[in-house]
């Protein structure tokens, strides 16, 4: 393993939802880390063997980002500290570096149904409306004018805006020469595909963190591997489908026959909100329920997930799994496990680990959907497996082959 | 991979604690196995890869034993009727097979400390007051015998017996030569050594499914590298530990700090009327805190592990956990699980999967402690790691390369 | 207080929904109490003080009761004895009781929108398209007969049949003038209305153990009233909404706010396949959901309830709830519960207790809705609260005062 | 009921443990609610019907106290910012209030066996090793001097420090004379009796809100009726013991048969710490355990209660509680839950209550100990019942007589 030196250029860290829980927290908290107020708990870049990768330090990366609402991310910053996850005097000590992230967050692009909340900022539905060609020229404009004005060496676009209502698919997306011809036809598209297609087609690494589409199609994957950009997705792997891609291989291993397994979340942030529109949770629901099957290729089991809109829990999602199982001599069995974490503070490391490694990929010219990344994802779009230790097994290869 | 042809041959499974709860229930549930009563749920060795190695057929095995109760079999079975573990149509269709397994099962030795319960049987207690040598001679003469009438073609002895009391180390345990000696100078030893000595000593496959000391010393794990035969231990894992082997490693895999692990068992059957003794629980609840310390890896974590005896729950255990967590920013999080699983329906399949790995190896000329066999204990005696899906890998590799 | 002689007659006990889990559960279980197999363990009537009140002993109950399905009362213990609720051997030796009732039993009455069911009764399917009046009639004619041909002193009607679907409020059941003339003009009601109707417009006592329409109605409390009978409901109370209303009192009674209240709940059997549909559910969940408001009478907390089908749990109701309360200093707290029950081994003492107290108050010329039953039901028709310890002083103080 | 006018006169609330937890939260709680910062969340005598009671006002009341440690109160308040109980901005706003409480705080007296932590206050070393009688002198002087420098119209002193260690009984405290004597003969006193016997020696209304001796004795409670002063006690049930209490009379109500009752209890505060010391846990574990065998009658049930220590908890208790009953048919079933509360929060309020509830009972001339407050404690010392409801009604009925 030949030890490539790390850089010590800039590299930008562009966040679409800037403004949201995530974000918020990952601008507070790299500050926090950077400063040396607060530890780097949650980091798997930060722990070995991967923290001897050459990884762009933590203290290189430049914030920036889309968001459509005008809200200011100090706003932000006090439900996160009302609710208990930003701690009071990380937010004070910090101001200097969020108002920094603040002055490079643009408008962004809603997304056509999202419309008519509260704070949306006018030129986000101004830009909605502008043809998908338009959008992309100039979400491409903020991209690479940041990309000058900090000097950075390289940019990965992440998405983490709330889940965009579910789309079926179209045929359009099934091949790149065709989607080119939808976005000619002034075709009006999911804002997801929009950003991934602006981010991959300027050259940017592009990371989906949520079940929105973004770079899943056929089109998309073509276009990052023509102009040879890496990216990953699709909707992170925080709480409790982490533990289900974790506990279902056991019942696997160990021979024994899940009957049934309800799962039911409680979300309270505006996350929660959004999901508890139908259109929007079915894109959510998908991934959820999908790992289990794969896992246990078992097609009597019952299962069920459902995700509620709990206000008072604001970011501290709460979930109750109950694990129905058949043992030797037809003994029932069960399992059930109770998850309370903030899921914004479980998020946000995840987003600056692949930060980091998409960076790295980029520089070693690694290309299209990254099979090593599959263990941060809900719905990976390569990797081959939803068990998490294989995941996280390819991961480990990944840094001690390097 | 070249497949080697399967035994025609009867195989012996010797069970120490042979009208114990997991005896009773590997004796009817595989005496349903076979007669197609009942499916192989929770048997490894059942599901590919393994299922396709050149394993003793299920209907091969010949089921003795040595236990120091007069209980009978169709006593046993009852109790587990009545706490609803066994079928009773299965215990009623299965009565011939259990008598010629009751006609197997000879009076066993009893460890020093174990005196006065109501069922002993008093050749027992007589077999405890003899010389170490005289009980190693009577024991293999048991053993022997049984081969002998039936043909057997290998013979794994398995510990079932309830847990023995906390023996301090000795050096003459560290030492084969040291050891012999201390048998002639007529010190007594733990009864779980007695037996493994005979059966390693006998050419006999030797499992450990208990905390007791069995084969685990230096001066035991010799003798059967001089005999050739293989063995492994200790202390199946089965429940609670089951689970924590396999979610410590995603905490440690998300860099997440796990500050406190507190974990409460609750047990009803005769093992945990035993472990209700102080001097019997310590030799369980060291093997259940040490697999977390190692995967973790955390000076500083609390932790803590108790087994309490409830009578009602009979065979029933039931174990909650609390992991109390750290996560980005220092925000506080929690997982809670509660775990319900008949203690014996759980280990009994594990039995069958042992005797015939054991099996296997003894024919391929295998010898010592088999580090494959990690995943089915709590206390390896090798294998390099905790982590349930490391062990678990490794079985997985075993019957790939094979 | 003048203690009453007990009657020495015997009272019938009749079953709308006789062949399914509660009525079965009912069935054997009167019987292994009768015969001194098994204890009252959920009788409260079998308890201090109201054990000491006259009411007919046990052994004096004549089980009867419509059905619409044609599965024998055999196939309905076997299921219950696979999912380990009744006991195998009480099912053997109570064959000839159980034969007995059966031969009671007479086709029932369909509910319109139940349709198309495996083992309907082509005669409930006929009697369900009958005139509203002939209905009433028929159904007169079976509870007449069965009175008759058993000499009983007095019949309790019970509603065990399974949920109906919602129907929307009518005008003609706010009066009973308007509601005979609906009868007259041959306008369909639901089957639970004119089950009611029957036994009320004969002089029987009602219970109604379900959230079915059932005597809730102001026509059919005025039936009750003009005919002096006695009845009482709607819903059994037996396992989560039980909890509910122990469990928020205490929060009233602290001056601790209840921000959110999760309710979940999953049934595996008949019952649960019902509920399953969106038309059925929704007469289940208003009753459940509205326990909690009326006692904390707090319009701002946040609650959900919701039921699951799951198939593998068969009779063992499994119901987690979830809530989120404010302590002093704006402090956030919680408390869950995990409730596992099986569902008609909860609902059967209740039917019997339901029988008994009111057989002693058609003897005691008690009329209309018994305020004193309200613990008994999660929608009482009457009793002033839904505080469960409030509704159980008020059956000590009847049973203290008689 | 003749409504009686509120005093408008100030009124002590002397506070022993002055700088713990509890009182911490006391002293912020109570300046947030008299300046309009936070509601009364948790104050039983802010609802009706008690708010209607001519309580002293929370604005007329005044805090002092005794402790044995030097910490600051603005340390204590620190710590509880840190884990989440307190709010920053109220410890801020309340610093003045917080001031003139410490101003008000004397050395305290040090109870025999505990010795050695580190931030005694010497004084209080010192006032240890003195006679009772001096002891109690002392405590009178500071008492007393309080009275006087605030005009004080009554006071009420509340025992809220750590449990002490055990004590075995001893004669002396089953009559006053005998106690007299051991203290003229210098026997030296748990710190709690002297305490005790110093406030209702000199006429205070005493509250034991811990499980150590206090005013429980023979000897105390004969004082107490000598003095005509009211009393109250043991143990302040805020968390499990409460629910159990809640939760046991519904099994019994409904005729349940609870065959075992698990309760585990996690603890990270200095109440935790000195619990971990088995002399002192036995105090608290008994109170535990009495409220569950006395409501629920059985002898045959099998009850289990622990206190753990889990320093990452710090003030957030949290309790594990398993219930193993059986229902109709030998039906076995289970109820658990998880409390997460903050034990401070939920402390502080009931000290209010009480404080104005012994105010007004002295006001009355009620005398001795207080049997309407029995719902307040997890050992009344009087009060007939631990069914929480029936408590609280006891409680009802007292305010609505009044």
């Amino acid at each position: 393993m030949s030890r490539q030196s790390r850089t010590t250029q800039p590299v930008g860290l562009w966040l679409i939802g800037a403004r949201g829980s995530i974000s918020t927290c990952v601008a507070y908290g790299l500050s926090g880390i950077v400063e040396g107020r607060i530890g780097p708990v949650g980091l798997v870049t930060e722990t070995e063997p991967l923290a001897s990768l050459p990884l762009v330090p933590l203290e290189n990366l430049v914030l920036g980002g889309h968001d459509v609402c005008t809200r200011s991310l100090t706003n932000s910053a006090a439900e996160l500290v009302r609710s208990q996850v930003l701690p009071p005097d990380l937010v004070e000590m910090s101001a200097a570096r969020a108002a920094a992230f603040d002055a490079n967050i643009a408008p962004g692009l809603l997304d056509g149904p999202d419309v008519g909340f509260a704070d949306l900022d006018p030129r986000s539905a101004e830009l909605g409306s502008a043809s998908p060609r338009e959008q992309i020229e100039r979400i491409q404009a903020d991209l690479r004018g940041f990309v000058v004005e900090h000097g950075l060496e390289h940019l990965v676009v992440v998405n983490l805006a709330s889940t965009e209502a579910w789309y079926e698919d179209r045929d359009e997306w099934d091949d790149l020469a065709d989607f080119e011809a939808a976005l000619d036809a002034e075709r009006s598209q999911p804002a997801s595909i929009i950003y991934a297609y602006s981010a991959l087609d300027a050259g940017f690494s592009y990371v989906n963190f949520t079940p929105s589409r973004g770079s899943s199609s056929a089109a998309l994957r073509a276009l990052a591997e023509e102009r040879g950009t890496p990216h990953a997705g699709s909707d992170g792997k925080t709480g409790e489908t982490l533990l289900k891609t974790v506990l279902a291989p056991m019942f696997r291993a160990r021979a024994l026959k899940v009957r049934a397994w309800q799962g039911y979340n409680m979300l309270g942030n505006r996350d929660g909100e959004i999901l508890h529109d139908p259109s929007h949770r079915i894109s959510k629901l998908r991934n959820k329920d999908e790992a289990l099957r794969s896992i246990l290729e078992d097609p009597d089991m019952h299962s069920h997930v459902s995700i509620d809109f709990v206000p008072s829990l604001s970011d501290w999602k709460t979930a109750w799994d109950f694990v129905h199982f058949e043992g030797f001599l037809g003994a029932e069995m069960s399992l059930q496990f109770t998850w309370q974490g903030s899921d914004s503070a479980l998020a946000a490391p995840l987003v600056l680990d692949l930060a980091r490694l998409c960076t790295l990929s980029a520089a070693r010219g690694e290309v299209g959907a990254l099979a090593h990344l599959a263990c941060f994802f809900k719905a990976p779009l390569t990797g081959g497996s939803h068990a998490f230790q294989t995941q996280f097994d390819a991961l480990l290869d990944y840094a001690g082959s390097s």
